[in-house]
């Protein structure tokens, strides 16, 4: 195990924690943040997993959210992940929206990404595993959040581990990416043209099946990624009609940025807490 | 007037806007930020104002601080100016603690200096113009905060301006610049090498006047400034020999860093909104 702590800054009494290893399933080095509280009162720790967005590393979130105030209040471990692997050797595009940065939260399987871009085998499985070394007193309880591109991961990793994750949030999430540009042009690239093999990792597909975890859903009415690459209606329909508990909840004026995520993250987060009790 | 808005995203219920204008103290082009609360009690609205440390510009206390939770709660606006003219006409420096980025909030009297670091008089008339016209029912209450050089800039524009300024508070903030390596090397530069015209810039010489509002400050004891650049030593003994009412914390194991400032920024807050009633 290569892990290896480049940055432990106190905030709101706990500790933000940079960590840089080896990833197997990614084949390269990554780094990622985690947020661990101060435990006081040495009780049981749960975990939440935020996934970012296009473009983003582990700092985005870190650093713009402001989400150490909520994580210090509610004492909860928080698990920061890249958004893809990273790396002179891996596979890349011009692109914003396909390559380093755009993960998407799948496994590749089409030359070169899948060598590189098993970004759900590293969340799921081996970065899995090292948070649960790192969370002190772990509760061995998690849910999962994110934005965006993150958003699409936070509900496509939950409703996969559905057992696992106690609640599913995300802010301005892609909830349909196989009808959408962003993940159209991601999921053609990374998973190949056979369409069957995308709906695996598609949330309004996914949503089809049986109990899921609550979902809290909130989207910004100035998003102007809304509604071309985030609409909603499909699914939200197929979560009607197999009676999933999903809220979705439209906050009016805002936009795609932090300012709007850190704006409802106090909500977010007494959801996941009240899943994770 | 130039004054053009440029960006404005709702965050917290209130409005963070962004404005260019063209400055005739900084003789540039200058942008600055601003937090309005969405006030919908239409009640008086108090201003408080941030001043950044070096490098910085109006985005990282914007982005960094999540201070617009703290602005939304009390109720509050908050000014963000820029760290010093702007332009590629501007004279500049290739270090990170002179020039650009590093105006100290002075009134340069050296050339090529004295043409464009005008940051004492930018702030304290002619934003402070601009600033209230832009708060909506302005209650014409103002305090003033700061980090790192802009711990120093609120100190000395709130000791210069003490009936107007109702509370200074300060993270980590250079209190002797006259006697630290970042002060000396730019007070040497902008104001010249006579020492006599250095007092009336630096907060440990100020504070020996009568009079001045309540001050508190917080530094971190793992900040890697501190003690070189930031020892307080003299401040505080010419403030006890004056009967000034300062506090002065110290935060155990917290760096120079917005982890640092996010952590106590509430308590910052509360302590100007009690000034400001």
């Amino acid at each position: 195990m290569s892990l290896k702590l480049i940055e432990n800054k106190r905030s709101f009494d706990g500790e933000q924690c940079k960590y840089t290893h080896y990833s197997e399933a990614l084949q390269c080095d990554m780094t990622f943040s985690i947020y661990l509280p101060s435990n006081k009162e040495n009780k049981e720790i749960p975990l939440i997993w935020w996934l970012s967005g296009l473009t983003c590393t582990d700092d985005n979130f870190s650093q713009k959210s402001g989400f150490q105030a909520l994580a210090s209040k509610y004492q909860v471990a928080v698990m920061i992940p890249d958004t893809s692997p990273r790396g002179e050797d891996v596979a890349d595009d011009e692109a914003y929206d396909l390559g380093k940065g755009a993960g998407f939260y799948v496994n590749a399987t089409q030359s070169p990404w899948a060598k590189n871009y098993n970004m759900y085998t590293y969340i799921t499985d081996e970065l899995s595993e090292i948070a649960s070394t790192l969370v002190p007193n772990f509760s061995g309880k998690e849910s999962i959040m994110g934005h965006s591109m993150g958003g699409h991961g936070a509900l496509v990793i939950g409703m996969k581990n559905a057992s696992r994750f106690k609640a599913i949030s995300a802010f301005a999430p892609i909830t349909n990416p196989i009808q959408v540009p962003w993940g159209i042009k991601a999921f053609s690239t990374y998973l190949g043209e056979d369409k069957a093999t995308w709906k695996e990792w598609d949330a309004s597909e996914l949503i089809k099946e049986t109990g899921m975890p609550p979902i809290l859903i909130s989207q910004g009415t100035a998003d102007n990624f809304y509604p071309e690459q985030l609409e909603e209606t499909t699914f939200l329909d197929n979560a009607r009609e197999n009676k999933q508990e999903v809220t979705y909840k439209k906050a009016e004026g805002y936009d795609h940025s932090y300012f709007f995520i850190s704006t409802f993250l106090d909500e977010h987060f007494a959801f996941h807490l009240k899943n994770l009790k």
